[in-house]
């Protein structure tokens, strides 16, 4: 990677307006800068078709979600021009801001008038609930002495800021940051971007050090992220500290005061002391994602180390081979180090969709291509999974197994399949914004050139120090793994032209005017020199399918391989098996070399893999133990395995399916 | 066994007073009924180190703790003798009347005054509270308007039977019964069920189909085995009855009809339509307990016929290697068929109680001796691990491992070690009751003989229908299968004399005046005809230790061995390890033959086992995966693994731990 750490300075100041995609990064030093919105377009492929139904279904069907289930009459009745009593829990408002961001990004993509008008209808609904010193939190302005219920069965806020941990304030208030800052980039209207400002005017006059100011940091963060980016959208300093402070605040017994365990609320150590990631794995990566930002800003290089450690720690020893984050049902959290199980990984959306925000930072502030491969792994499966390819029903929970006999008992249940919306609702809208900001995450510049980092068929530019690179992307990834970059426009001058090799892409070649070269696996092939128009460079990522092993340490995968086939991680769910073969009895076959097997339209024109494996007899018995010496059944008849991609299972029908599957 | 269903009409009818341990079956149907209390005493071993913990610290201190924790307290402001607001979770009254009974059965075991000044004094507390139609439950009583937490943050109880789902008014009622049972029996006094048979008459009168009652179940059982036993000790039908129809209820959208899922409560599926137990384990194994109960005394074949199969299910797909039931935190639940995780296990300490007592009553209907079996696999494994050797302090939460680096944020964490007590103490007082009782497993009776199914040091008597017949048992079990039956008295007309043979018993050989014969494993070895004073029968059970391996299906066990030795589960422990050698990265060697490694005194003398393993290096690296090519770190050193029984972890410290150890 290039490691000049100037930047073109369209982005090198605060307040400079419309700028960038969700993270405009202003500080010298920060390694790599996003491009403009719109210079970045996914334009068809897998991505494309999610955006399209994210766009067509679930954004419309989000806002009438938003009105069926209160969240909207709730920021009414603050505002009074509505009878009733405030419904859902705590932090209903942020499903809005959410949305907002969703619509703001999605008109950015692509401006549309019933948007607009959307965009407009719904910041009216949430300016008209804030009170007069800018406080805004339509449930707690509301509910009064009514008690919401914390994680441990405690009271949480009565009015204003006294039950910080659970009183979710600072984080509806940090989801509308970050709202306001899309729909200010998305569409020029600076209405929602008033109301924040208001309302972090209020946050910095409150929260600080400072006399009469109160010691207290929100249970949840991502007011952090939130405003270090309205600092970053307005230039206003007072955001950015504000958002340091609630950094350093963490970790020192705020949480514990309130008579919680501090652990859950990534409150029982100091960031930059951390070593890993622990408790509840939302708040977790939110917090760390607002951590890397303030590093950003401020240049604090020990804060960034700390977090390039914990980062490192999550992928080593915390992370689903879908990339999916949280080994917990239980507080929604992450485990133990290697505690990583297949059926009850928790592995909320909202999770992989942090993770994907904190990665995205990461590599911004280092330029290291792991951020970009995390990035892609939690992207393609554990948050491509999440949402429906119908663009409309979710999953909050990503499991890696659902055995036979699974009883789906919660409306969070991976066995019921996915749901419309849920009575808690953080990842439908949380899927949407991600989708109309997907775009953003494709590339960056840095002063000497270009970087792309995921390829999808579109269009990429950048106005870089020496002129205009235009590039045009030609690819059927990831199902076809060649790349073709074709420059439409470029500078004079030399420029450099990084596109990322993953990890996984042992054998890669980069092929550029007849020649050929290898390129290595893990990092950045990389072109210097004079490009024109006409030229075409072509990435050969090796996408045949391939068998992959946990860790020695993995206890619940041990003895189990999984298919991947490029960033994709595959599932065998029990449809694609013959008659009377179970899910839960098939085993691979270790020696057999997987291969493709076909494209089906139905899942998103997906290309199938196919594996060789045995249905094993039901071993059954009396007991869940055999003395040692009785024998495994013997491994049964020849299988094929028809395997599809982990995004696309359950939209066929929902019923047995896994990931890790068992070798003789 | 013996299949007739005539018994000695000791207790052939219900309200006989005194006449057996906590389960005194009434009905002809029952092919199995226990021996008087005091007719069956453990002397020596460990069973009579862990009661004799229980009698001198567990029972004294654990009434302190009611009074520290405000249980007393709380029945003490109902009372009006006492100011101040009720404190703890609404099932605080429970925790006083497991202690009661635990108090009543130690009382019965050897009298006592200090014992009975104190099962006086708290009965007078108990009694104090009761309102004048009877209805008891101090919470609820006094905390009017406030509101309860139930598992889904919803509200409960406000007032009377309002909340029921989560209310425990049954609950405690059910802990009420059965203490005053156990009070009656053990002390002959009946101060406490006089409170209790009124608190049942009132139940009785509210609760039915009759004009004026109300259709509603407690969301936790107990109440059903409360009454079946107090209708056993007062011969009034109506309890049986209303125990009955709460059985008969469940299952039919009572506890949805309160807007909660009904799993969680064993509430989905009525019970005789049930095949497996699902939803938070203690309710669901009490629940069946209950039934089982009902089903004795009705003669009612279908009902324990689909107890049988559940029982079966529960053990094929849901249990432990331990006996441990319930493999979620999230819920306390039973999970899906085989998820087993050994880390994240639940198995409360109470549900192995639930499972003992639901074991106990099946032996008693049936007289299988896979019921025992489970009970002894329960006892002395899941139930054993949950006190500490002092008996004093207690794990809620029983896993069947802990890596390096776990983190105990919760007081449950086992990684934290066993507690003196919990803010919800079912658990202390629910091992003080079982502990006091539990010389009432030992043996059973039928019209043609005794039943030995518990070995341990001791005595055994029972008035059989041609004589006393009285034994004393000689052994070092379970360190040493050797069981010797000494006849001390005996009726002249012949008699039979069935011993268990656990199903681990492979090879067991039964020896009588010089001969020898092999028994078969799985049942009874029974020897007929008439005994004399001064007949020995000696049982020889090969305790010799093995290697257990996981059922097929069991994905987080798979690739692993576990030591066992007799009914006792082993563990390695960190500290037995060499230094430098973690647990996370030991291999066990499956062709080794593991041996016994002496007796280790700070760890109630157990018998430690040895085994053969490899120290295999810490993996490590970037991520959880690797190509399947990477090959596994080599095995390592050979290693010496000294286990010690799984019941005696956590008693020296607490580290990483496990019981299923990968082979290379």
């Amino acid at each position: 990677m290039p490691t000049t750490a100037e930047h073109p300075d369209r982005s090198a100041a605060p307040g400079g307006g419309s700028t960038a995609g969700p993270v405009a990064p202003t500080s010298g030093t920060t390694r790599l800068l996003p491009v403009a919105p719109g210079a970045a377009r996914v334009e068809g492929g897998w991505w494309a078709e999610r955006q399209r139904a994210n766009r067509e279904r679930a954004i419309p069907e989000g806002r009438q979600h938003l009105e069926d289930w209160g969240n909207l009459d709730n920021l009414r009745i603050a505002a009074g021009s509505h009878e009733g009593e405030v419904r859902g829990p705590v932090f209903m408002d942020s499903d809005v801001y959410k949305w907002l961001e969703a619509a703001g990004w999605e008109h950015g993509r692509e401006p549309s008038e019933r948007l607009l008008q959307d965009i407009r209808e719904v910041t009216e609904v949430v300016a008209a609930a804030q009170a007069e010193d800018g406080y805004l939190d339509s449930v707690v302005q509301e509910r009064g002495g009514a008690v919401e219920v914390g994680p441990s069965g405690d009271a949480g806020s009565r009015e204003r800021y006294t039950g910080l941990p659970w009183s979710h304030e600072h984080y509806c208030a940090g989801h509308l940051m970050q709202a306001a800052v899309a729909v200010s980039r998305g569409t020029g209207e600076r209405g929602l971007l008033d109301v924040a400002v208001r309302l972090a005017d209020h946050l910095a006059t409150t929260f600080g050090d400072g006399p009469g100011q109160t010691r207290d940091v929100d249970g949840h963060p991502v007011v952090e992220m939130g405003l270090v980016e309205l600092f970053r959208e307005t230039g206003e300093r007072r955001y950015l500290d504000l958002a340091q402070w609630f950094v350093e605040a963490r970790g020192r017994g705020l949480v514990a005061g309130h008579g919680h365990d501090p652990t859950y609320f990534s409150d029982r150590v100091p960031v930059r002391e951390a070593t890993t990631v622990e408790g509840h794995a939302v708040r977790a990566v939110y917090l760390a994602a607002g951590a890397a930002d303030v590093a950003a800003e401020t240049g604090d290089g020990e804060l960034l180390e700390a977090l390039r450690a914990q980062f490192a720690h999550m992928l080593a020893t915390k992370s689903y081979l879908t990339g999916g984050l949280g080994s917990r049902w239980d507080g929604e959290a992450f485990g133990d180090p290697y505690e990583l199980p297949a059926d009850r990984a928790y592995a909320e959306t909202c999770a992989a969709i942090g993770g994907v925000q904190w990665a995205w930072r990461m590599l911004l502030a280092t330029g290291d291509a792991l951020y970009a491969d995390a990035l892609e792994r939690m992207l393609y499966n554990g948050f491509a999974a999440g949402v429906s390819l119908s663009g409309d029903e979710y999953f909050y929970v990503n499991a890696l197994q659902v055995r036979g006999g699974s009883h789906a008992d919660h409306e969070r249940s991976p066995a019921g399949g996915r749901q419309a919306w849920f009575g808690c609702a953080c990842c439908p809208p949380n899927v949407m914004r991600t989708l109309s900001s997907l775009d953003g995450y494709l590339a960056t510049t840095d002063a000497d050139g270009l970087q792309l980092h995921q390829y999808a068929p579109g269009h990429v530019a950048a106005d870089l120090p020496g002129g205009r690179l235009s590039l045009a992307v030609e690819t059927d990834y990831p199902w076809d793994g060649r790349v073709a970059v074709r420059v439409l426009e470029a500078p004079e001058a030399p420029v450099t032209l990084s596109l990322r090799v993953p990890a996984w892409a042992e054998g890669a070649v980069l092929r550029r005017g007849g020649s050929e070269e290898p390129v290595d696996a893990g990092g950045y092939a990389v072109v210097r020199g004079a490009l024109s128009a006409g030229d075409v460079v072509e990435l050969d990522l090796p996408v045949a399918p391939r068998l992959t092993r946990p860790d020695a340490r993995v206890d619940d995968a041990r003895g189990c391989l999984a298919l991947e086939r490029g960033p994709l991680v595959y599932a065998l769910e029990q449809r694609d098996l013959p008659e009377g073969v179970l899910v839960d009895d098939v085993v691979l076959d270790a020696e057999g070399v997987p291969s493709d097997a076909g494209r089906v339209e139905e899942l998103g024109d997906a290309v199938r893999v196919r594996a060789t494996g045995r249905a094993r007899a039901h071993e059954g018995g009396p007991s869940t133990h055999r003395p040692a010496g009785d024998p495994l059944p013997g491994p049964g008849d020849a299988v094929d395995l028809v395997a599809v991609p982990y995004a696309t299972w359950a939209n066929r029908g929902v019923g047995p399916m896994r990931v890790w599957v068992p070798t003789a």
